[in-house]
């Protein structure tokens, strides 16, 4: 089985043509150079598992791991990529939630376990209780599996997709690549714009993480953008011929009750949720209740065929300070809570949407009011921003909120880019989106004392204090950009070994003189301290 | 006055043939369209005090006002800044905080108070308390004060300086007019290369903000780089030098024990700050207790005659995430209490330099530690970094450090650049350091409840509510980058009063959606409802 949902012959035709036409991103080479892509190969139930990782080769003949998301290398994006999941389309019966509260470690389990170094029966038992969640679509066979849960490394969500204004379908493909590349554990595709199947089908096929969409806006689509004209039936046929092309997870705005809205009518930037928005629209039209909610058992069997994940939206989320932890978002997290038990009675996994913009100091009631309100299914947050006055930088503005609320127990933490409120990411907004929120969920694990995670902080560090500039930029979350950096002011190779760097020059270098000290604590203070004052006190011999 | 220490005609000579040639950097109306720099007259005990701020001016008619730091604009750096504090040198008896002490409301003082917006009587409070510093060198009457102190707005600071192998006077003077055109409350000049006597000289006569340094640099210098040579007298000679030039705080790192110094023997990263490693090298060579720390009394003498601020250096701060919160660095952040009661008997104000490298979880606790132990002193820290893997991104990690530090209380954060641990900065990167600390200490600010912390955010937010695009770009920290990457997806000038954006299209926005909503409760939901299905449901008409 290559895939289930062949693009069509017309859309091929098109890409060959041109449409699809790559046009080349940095390699896998260039970007991490002195690292290999390796595979675990782990045995499971008749399967050959193969989980990916990253291996950095240092200089001082030592090796470290990496986690590795990037998936398969150098394949024509026209043809799309291997299956890897062979065995997903022939299970039918179970999700991996009810497997796992049946006892079944399904290879999914295994796949997560090996590539997140637990045991199987730990990633069972998470699963099981609906504490994480393995977003993986039957039809998604190109998978590479992802566990999203916070016992487990806090994971990132880049989003792409084009919108009316801007962008083509090879773009699209390679923002996914370029996302990935740089450590992006799930995309969501949020186009708006024309050709949204088509684009969806490709990044599909191209896509080793899990892929997100809100089905709410092709639904839209479909009823000539007029809110009032939706209904479950256009909705459910949106969810099915997305779920047939493979997607993971949907974002489902059932939580936005006709009571909740008046309750924004007061807010500062009312409603700024897309999906929020337009379900409000809904429920004010016809001054009923969300069909989301009212038909969500529905909604909860189709998702259940596929395996699809929830990702309950936060159509309510606050859009700036002002409107941060108010009644309109916490009324819509209750809601979402009591949709995550109709879900888990279904059979179907779970993950709750967060905000948004919220200062720093509201951040940690955020998730404990989620942990308690959702019964610990993983929260899924946007950022927050911590701050709203600093549009073209709210990669950091959020990144800040980002680490501050993965820290607090946050599974996956959907980034932010430079563009954020001022237009569409280009491919290098992308990557800054996706630098940031890395450093926002590594700083995350470390500080909810995930095991191992600071090993990776000590291994650049121990190279930095050694001196091995080579391997300090080949461990560094970025090789390219933190040799430019220092190639900048010292371009010389013999600089790449040197027992210093432009910051301080030779003469001062405090890493050079611990070095010292620590020699001469191993000798013994006193008895050095005399000979480094017979030798005329020179730290520089 | 014009300056008690001109620059000399030889240094002049040279600067008029080129060396302080100025390249350029744009101008305040060309970084801060729709703004003016005015000023709010202050009279106080005859001085006529002229106190910055900057207006911005919306579309709606109604304007908003921010702190300025960027100081006169357009004048030759070949000719320095006028003076302000006409009265400084004239009042030689008291120190900020020995004036404060007896009761005494100085000129600092008021003009402080009207910069924050705080009352006379609550500045000179926390002056007395020693919670807050003001540093004003007498000999820097370029200066437009500056308070620094957890009550008041988190200040941030910006390291400039050339090294050995890098750097001109033109483009260090540059340096500062960047940093403080983008919002650097204060500088420190951290030149380790040639000519550094010079330089600040340069910098010292174009600053209106408080100028730093860590003096045992140069006096190294004077000692041919070698530490153990390095005594009281040669460094008293050098703050004296140092004290005439007007620099306004300097760091001094007294708190490096000999006994501490064994502690940094088995660290990862063991000593990473210069001033330690060279104080650490001084104690082993002579075996002896940090001459710094036995003559205190001495250097609090020199630096009370000329109201300089001490800032109490961490030489024994963590390099990395697994020194943090230590036994040397607290073993060292408890001296530096007992170092802050010497200094205040002496009259002198004290601030209190923290880390460094700390994992985010452990950040609250220095800031606690620090507050016990050095008696409520300024804290004054350098990032922290809460993770050790990005280099080439260390403003984002150490910004998400700093906006958490500064949320429990520090009351300057020393800004870190992409280039940390890489190379020294240049210009760009001057400015991404200032711009992601300006994120980190408002942030901050939100987050302590600072007194209209907010209300910047909250005029950003409504003027992007109400899609008053070029009141956004004006509001925003800076509105340069924020314009340009709305342009990048929508150049047309129409774009500017849009009620869309690029992200999203006309069709979807939610925002306007929201407006919807709004003028819907605002007249009744159950009767609009009914209007707008009679209208056939469509929100845009």
């Amino acid at each position: 089985m290559k895939t289930s949902q062949p693009v069509s012959e017309q859309s091929r035709n098109r890409a060959e043509s041109g449409d699809l036409q790559p046009r080349g991103i940095p390699t896998f080479e260039e970007c991490y150079p002195h690292s290999n892509k390796e595979f675990r190969e782990v045995p499971h139930a008749g399967s050959a598992l193969r989980v990916p990782f990253r291996r950095v080769t240092l200089t001082n003949g030592e090796h470290f791991d990496l986690d590795d998301v990037s998936g398969p290398q150098g394949l024509d994006p026209r043809q799309g990529l291997n299956s890897v999941r062979t065995w997903a389309a022939a299970a039918p019966t179970h999700t991996q939630l009810s497997a796992a509260r049946a006892g079944i470690v399904t290879e999914e389990m295994a796949f997560v376990a090996a590539r997140e170094g637990r045991s199987n029966e730990f990633v069972r038992e998470e699963v099981a209780a609906g504490r994480a969640v393995i977003p993986a679509n039957r039809l998604h066979p190109e998978l590479e599996p992802m566990i999203i849960g916070r016992k487990f490394r806090t994971k990132i969500n880049a989003n792409i997709g084009n919108s009316a204004t801007h962008s083509s379908i090879a773009e699209e493909v390679e923002k996914l690549q370029w996302a990935t590349m740089w450590g992006a554990d799930a995309v969501m595709d949020l186009s708006t714009g024309n050709n949204i199947h088509e684009t969806r089908g490709w990044i599909m096929r191209n896509s080793p993480v899990p892929i997100g969409t809100v089905p709410i806006y092709q639904a839209l689509e479909k009823v000539d953008g007029d809110p009032a004209k939706l209904n479950i039936e256009v909705y459910l046929e949106t969810l099915r011929e997305q779920a047939e092309q493979g997607v993971d997870y949907f974002t489902v705005h059932a939580g936005v009750l006709l009571r909740y809205v008046p309750l924004t009518a007061q807010r500062l930037t009312g409603i700024v949720s897309r999906g929020g928005a337009i379900m409000a629209a809904w429920c004010l039209a016809h001054h009923k209740e969300n069909f989301l909610y009212t038909e969500f058992r529905r909604i909860c069997k189709l998702l259940r065929e596929y395996d699809i994940t929830f990702s309950l939206g936060d159509g309510l989320r606050p859009g700036s300070l002002a409107d941060a932890n108010d009644a309109a978002q916490l009324g819509e997290l209750k809601t979402l809570g009591e949709l995550t038990k109709i879900a888990w009675e279904e059979g179907v996994q779970v993950m709750i949407e967060g905000p948004g913009h919220v200062p720093l100091n509201l951040v940690k009631e955020n998730v404990e009011l989620e942990l308690r309100d959702c019964y610990e299914a993983p929260f899924y947050t946007l950022g927050p921003l911590v701050t709203d006055v600093a549009p073209g930088y709210d990669h950091i503005t959020s990144a800040i909120g980002a680490a501050n609320i993965g820290w607090h127990g946050t599974a996956m933490l959907c980034y932010v880019t430079p563009k954020e409120h001022l237009g569409l990411p280009d491919r290098d907004d992308v990557k800054a989106g996706v630098m940031a929120y890395r450093i926002a969920a590594h700083a995350a694990d470390v500080a909810k004392g995930l095991p191992g995670a600071r090993d990776w902080d000590d291994a650049l560090s121990k190279a930095r204090f050694e001196f091995r500039w080579e391997d300090q930029f080949a461990l560094a979350l970025d090789p390219v950009t933190a040799r430019a950096y220092h190639d900048a002011t010292l371009p010389a190779e013999s600089a790449k070994t040197a027992h210093f760097c432009s910051m301080c020059g030779p003469k001062f270098c405090s890493m050079r003189i611990t070095d010292d000290i620590r020699k001469m604590a191993a000798e013994g203070m006193a008895e050095k301290s005399a000979e480094f004052q017979e030798q005329g006190g020179q730290i520089y011999v």
